[in-house]
């Protein structure tokens, strides 16, 4: 088990996939399995494009326009008018991740990175959790 | 491999934190991975605050609004009007998570719980099977 | 690991779950859990009911209408009007499901087939890459 820490600027994208590749390395992983697990509940774990940065902005405004800050149907709201927006972004999205592992190495598409999306507006720090079996 | 019946009474979420935290317990786990897979369609598993129940009420708000009842939008309407609001509603969350395992405890967050979410009105029994790898 | 090649006639369900459940058997897989990861990141993977098929078609209708293709909001359009809702939709499912395997068979519910969800109009060559641990 490894444990990632990543220290969040605020909403949006913060990528992992080399720190979580280097740990494989590290650790002489060869084939099997690697399970991430983020520890909140208002940050999920995106596998998405790592190609154009227009692609993540976008997904950006979609989920900002679907839930909406503020929105006054919410009622938990003492936390700020993010707060909520941000379960129910999690909730959408994943908090967990199981990647198969190849020779070392995960086998995501070409385009596939493995990012952080924080949904609240400060920064945060936020845990994730890394689990490998194999051999 | 254990089952876990959830018989629930209704829409709304029911935890199941404790009960798998249990079966761990009794089954000597140590260290790997846990998976929960719900054997519905209807019927999603989520990570989500377990602190206040505002939270959980504010997501079966938003979800609601977001996947109405009896929307005209839906052809398959012989198992009721919130049968096919429930299928859309799982295929928004999970059906299955993974969670590593530490010393026999899994790795959640502090205000991270477990629960199965009903999305039918009715009550209905509900399968979710559990696997750990590991030692 | 196993690699299972899909190509798609454009947007739509395709089911795998056999090819899936011929892979474990070949395999001489027991007890377990597979898990199958999609390579992309403009088609998911999907727990879904395969009995009626107008469920799945109500499911496109709804992700069809919550995410339009050719939306104003999107300004990343240079692959196509569908390109960057098909981004959306695969970060609102999923990209990886892990299933508990018992006795070289899938703990899939009655009513639950495994499906490539293609979000693009035009067909693809989509990759899923399955991996097996147990005994």
């Amino acid at each position: 088990m490894r444990e990632f820490a990543v220290v969040t600027r605020g909403r949006g994208f913060y990528e992992i996939t080399r720190e979580v590749a280097a740990w494989l390395r590290e650790a002489g992983a060869g084939d099997g399995l690697v399970t991430l697990h983020i520890q909140h509940t208002s940050a999920s774990l995106l596998i998405q494009e790592n190609a154009d940065p227009e692609v993540r902005r976008d997904l950006e405004r979609f989920f900002a326009r679907l839930v909406p800050d503020g929105d006054a149907l919410f009622r938990h709201t003492l936390e700020g008018p993010d707060d909520m927006p941000a379960h129910v972004r999690t909730a959408l999205t994943a908090v967990n991740l199981s990647i198969p592992v190849r020779a070392g190495r995960m086998a995501l598409g070409t385009w596939q990175g493995i990012y952080v999306w924080e949904h609240r507006q400060k920064p945060h720090r936020r845990v994730v959790v890394g689990h490998f079996v194999g051999e």
